[in-house]
């Protein structure tokens, strides 16, 4: 069954079956029929327990086959060792949608694992989708149903969340309650067994209720499901990230905990932001911006209007937003007039506009309003500090009428203080209007709003070009060094399989010997260069491997011979194949183009500065490929030296045209064979436009 | 009288006047008065008001004259135009500590400006320190008293907090006792007509009852002061600040609110660094800091212990603090074994510590226990989701039992979760424990901790080298130069006075004819190059006002006439002085080494890679001068080309011993003439150690 459907049904059932309700107080299986009971779900709830009885006053079933009518849905929280053969049941009772609470599975070990993969068997032979094992359960405000055994109950909102640790769930849900957010959906993804964070986000980008989505991850379980899964939802609805196992001691803790192997986290990155999902770098933050996504419009740009009654905080809100690319609005001359015409003569008209600290809530009241009518404004933030004048409780008040006035821009409080401002942030949020205590996370949640208008109109329908290649050319070179059970392809092999690719090379030839060395020097033409042809010599200049700039036949003789005798002298057991002889590229700006693969999302593609230095300057991005062209054209401008392409203080402008090429060739290449590891052309010459570029040194690795 | 005497007195006043008391409800003046007497203040209060009368009890006297005793304290909170004249009487009347709340000064402009000139006069004539105009007044929770206009007072703590802005204070104030964190002096520091934040930071420094320092600054007085009296405190207590204006349109606010004058950023973030001052980039993480360092011990190094019972959350934090510059440490092996005896076997007894969802409150006993009694730890994190079986409250309690047990080192919690904690939270803050509700506030806590104990310690008694240079030849370059109106030095001006000041420069020599080049050309030795010399033109080889690699008398004389008719028929009106000849230097690693000087802070030097791509690697740092040869020394190694120049991939290294002379050198010269607002030297060649560098090219550009 196709699993959208089988999400479907999950999210709406009409009948929830919970297989191992319990009548002991504290034991899991009593804690989720009492959520579901209490939760007011209207369907019907089966208890089911071989013991049989009734529990909560509940008739309970002994097993799923007693019940008679069809069950949507069942909750499975017995022992481990009882959990396949009751998924078997369920499928053959017809259930479409199994929430598995119970642990033991692939976080134990091996053994769990095997099991977990009969589980997707089992859904895959009865058409079911599984959510877990090991997990907390769900909860579906808008059903309603809480089919988990959290202690309480989301409020209703519009949030959609998913985490890959329970804890934090539990966590999170009693800080919710606290701070009243509100959240549409509840997931725990336990396992991923089945079900994983690519799914729920499709169903979560198809689901009415929910305008906001929310993730905590520690890994990903298929790269390219997730990021298609999210390019297809962000057009749509902002999806926030917080990825952990960052860390290289991160990463430990994490294939410690759940078991899963943790990709790279600059591919997550990287892949993040080609699909336009926001990152959050913190829990903190990621529900700061949750606060102010319930239920908000968006800002069609980014100009802000401050208005404040003290100037300290209006400077740190300005701060924060230079930091976090937001501008400060120019309000608009009409704008200006008004706030002269009804603030106090010291008042500050421009932005941030100073109401001073006298100001009246119907001060604020003229400040907001002309601000939500400008057409320079975007979004409002604003100040307020509890002295000796302010009246806070009315203020707040007149900020919620005023914005009921023009609710089409997005509004935030800040109200500096504390006990005092308690009831009067209960007046602003009830009202609508997000409020903080700090004006650095007002500024951050407005810019997160910005930025998910900018990523989202960013993200454009564009096809992944093809280019004419010579595939079998390249296949037949990798069987070849598959076949020698080599993993590090020889210069000329490297090069025959860019060329074969459509990328410019600087000529290579392997000769075996000085005479073939100096009859390929002639058909390549003076000046060329001479580089020992040997997998296992890695640092050929260390060994005296390489020679450059060779004019005449005599000193390619010479060179050969040479090369090959510091070859044997220093690694007398290399494996020697010849001698490269390759054209002497003119010298242009140095590039490094390299590709790696990352576990979780393939083919991850560099793009810098290249030349012996490249570890230094670090001056490095990266894309995913498949690549778009403007894929390609954001990889290089992303890097300092992208803008010295462009041409600086007079200097002509590179051929950009041609790198794009190179890279969307690499792109096609590592995506058409999966066998190559690593793939490094450093440095490549780019000359001016027009003239395109030139791979000097191209090194390719296939898989061992 | 010395300023920091003058602040004894004011932060220990045997008796105060409140001049301006008044008893109508809702004035300033009586606020004052009110918040005085309610503040518990053990001394005198002399309530002055020409009125006379009783205000709240208190007899009023029609003067300051009229008090027979000494009055040591005076509060000023009287209509502006009368200020001049009391602050005289209390001068007189021998008060020796004024607070003055009036606002109405250097804010309102020109005439402000003047009469906050007279009150300085007024303190300097009559021995007095003043505070403010324009501020909320002063708190100290010591002594005590309340001389502020303030809703509300402080806890007592040992937070010492100034700030530039008073209607901040207030926020923070309100928000302070909802927090519970206490504050030993609470300062506005006003317009700052005469004590600014540097005669604060020095007091807070000698003031026993402060252990933090927290600052609110927009701008700094005096930043050689602000930084003599920072690194005079920093080896006693931190010193927090968070600068707002960092924006170019918060500097526009920030001169708008203050009249201040804001210096550039860089040379507050570089002045900052260079003595040690903590910079927060917002008020949240300031108070967060302040949280932790309120009555704790620094942690010895940078290896945390994470107890937790649940994973995604010790995920979060490993990774917070890979961010933060903090270590996992890695547990002994006695810790390893003892978790083992004690924890139930699927627990993680290697860190960080997974006490699993069962975990008991004697759990975090056993795991906290071992982990404060590690050699291998220095600070322990202490995570807790609100999971079936936990316990919050108790085990809140036994972590304040375990941590009186072990009170050296740093313990904070991190209690995830909303209603259920807010009790267990109040257990853990009045039992000394710090907490947060997500992991990585607590993290960047320990992590400034952490931080300031390497500023601290980082600090040396160092002296600035002082070379032998020829100071009379440089005056006089300057004086001639000062004398044609110049701005601009000459080429081989500013090479002589680098000579001067024992920098190695490529030799050059001004040629007023094509004969005196050649002579010139044969004196330096071929090859040479030749510049157009004139201070008119900026961009010389855009105008073919450069020639380089001449070899020959013929080369040379042709090139001088070609310079010159290029200059004349680009630049018909520009001032030429003949065309400068200059030994071609061989070429080395491409340096910048320059100086600006900022308003606030003086000469603050650069270096990076050099080069005409400058601006496009952005490899570069800066310090402000005079500087040690460790600053010198630092300043080197914080840019990538510092790790070039330490000698990579088998290259040699390169000669950083000259390269930190010669910025040394460059310092002293920009310290001993003030006169110098611009130099740049690009590029410098480095070259191999003991080869020394030679600067190619030095511009110089004195005040007009």
């Amino acid at each position: 069954m196709d699993r959208q459907k089988g999400i479907d049904q999950l999210f709406n059932p009409r009948s929830i079956a919970v297989i191992g309700a319990s009548a002991t107080k504290g034991k899991l299986g009593n804690d989720v029929l009492q959520n579901l009971i209490e939760s007011g779900f209207e369907g019907r709830i089966y208890p089911v327990n071989p013991s049989g009885g009734k529990i909560l006053g509940a008739n309970v079933f002994r097993s799923i086959f007693e019940i008679s009518s069809d069950v949507d849905m069942a909750v499975i929280v017995i022992p481990a060792q009882h959990v396949l053969s009751v998924v078997e049941e369920c499928g053959r009772k017809g259930v479409k949608a199994l929430v598995i609470i119970t642990a033991g599975f692939k976080e134990i070990g091996h053994e769990g694992l095997e099991a977990e993969k009969k589980l997707v068997e089992l859904a895959e032979k009865y058409g079911m989708v599984i959510q877990g094992p090991n997990c907390l359960g769900i909860i579906n405000t808008s059903a309603p149903y809480n089919a988990s055994f959290s202690a309480g109950t989301p409020r209703k909102g519009t949030i959609a969340f998913a985490s890959q640790s329970g804890a934090l769930m539990t966590g999170i849900l009693d800080w919710s309650l606290m701070e009243k957010i509100g959240f549409s959906k509840f997931v725990s993804l336990g396992n991923k067994a089945h079900l994983d964070e690519a799914d729920f986000i499709e169903a979560f980008g198809r689901d009415p209720d929910s305008t906001f989505i929310l993730l905590y991850i520690e890994s990903v379980v298929d790269g390219r499901k997730f990021m298609d899964a999210c390019r297809k939802v962000i057009p749509k609805k902002p999806i926030f990230v917080v990825k952990s196992g960052v860390s290289s001691a991160g990463a430990r803790a994490a294939s410690s905990h759940t078991g899963s192997l943790a990709g790279s986290d600059t591919a997550y990155d990287v892949a993040f932001k080609q699909c336009g999902v926001m990152r959050a770098s913190n829990m903190a933050s990621l529900f700061d911006v949750a606060a102010v996504f319930d239920d908000m419009h968006l800002p069609a740009g980014n100009r802000v209007a401050i208005v404040t009654n003290a100037g300290g905080p209006g400077i740190l809100t300005t701060d924060a937003c230079e930091v976090s690319g937001l501008e400060i609005a120019q309000l608009s001359t009409e704008t200006i007039e008004y706030l002269k015409a009804h603030l106090p003569p010291a008042a500050s008209v421009y932005n941030p506009i100073d109401a001073l600290g006298t100001a009246q809530p119907e001060d604020y009241a003229h400040c907001v309003e002309a601000s939500l009518r400008d057409e320079n404004v975007d979004a409002v933030i604003v100040l307020l500090t509890p002295q000796a004048m302010t009246k806070v409780t009315e203020t707040a008040q007149i900020l919620v009428d005023t914005r009921n006035k023009y609710p089409d821009k997005p509004l935030v409080a800040v109200f500096m203080g504390g006990n005092s401002m308690v009831y009067p942030r209960i007046v602003l949020t009830e009202g609508g209007i997000p409020v903080f205590d700090f004006p650095e996370r007002a500024v951050h949640a407005i810019a997160e709003l910005y930025h998910y208008t900018v990523n989202r109109d960013s993200l454009k329908e564009e096809s992944i070009p093809v280019f004419k290649v010579d595939k079998k050319k390249t296949a037949e070179i990798i069987k070849s060094v598959q076949k020698e059970n080599r993993r590090v392809l020889l210069g000329s092999e490297a090069h025959t399989i860019a060329e074969a690719y459509g990328i410019p090379v600087a000529r290579i030839k392997l000769a075996t010997s000085s005479e073939e060395a100096r009859h390929l020097a002639e058909e390549l033409g003076y000046p060329v260069v001479l580089k020992i042809a040997s997998p296992d010599i890695i640092h050929k200049s260390d060994i005296g491997g390489i020679r450059v700039g060779l004019e005449t036949p005599g000193q390619v003789e010479e060179a050969f011979l040479q090369i090959l005798e510091n070859a044997k002298t220093h690694m007398p057991n290399a494996m020697i194949y010849g001698v490269d002889v390759q054209e002497m590229a003119e010298k242009g700006k140095e590039l490094i183009i390299g590709c790696s693969r990352d576990v979780q999302f393939g083919p991850l593609v560099m793009f810098g500065a290249g030349g012996i230095f490249v570890n230094y300057l670090k001056d490095i991005s990266f894309k995913l490929a498949p690549m778009t062209r403007s894929d390609a054209a954001d990889l290089i401008m992303e890097t300092k030296i992208g803008s010295l392409l462009r041409g600086v203080r007079g200097e002509a402008p590179s051929d950009i045209a041609s790198i794009e090429d190179t890279i969307l060739r690499i792109s096609q290449l590592v995506t058409d064979f999966e066998e190559i590891v690593e793939l490094d052309i450093n440095p490549a010459f780019a000359y001016q436009k027009g003239k395109g570029i030139s791979a000097v040194d191209v090194k390719i690795t296939i898989e061992g």
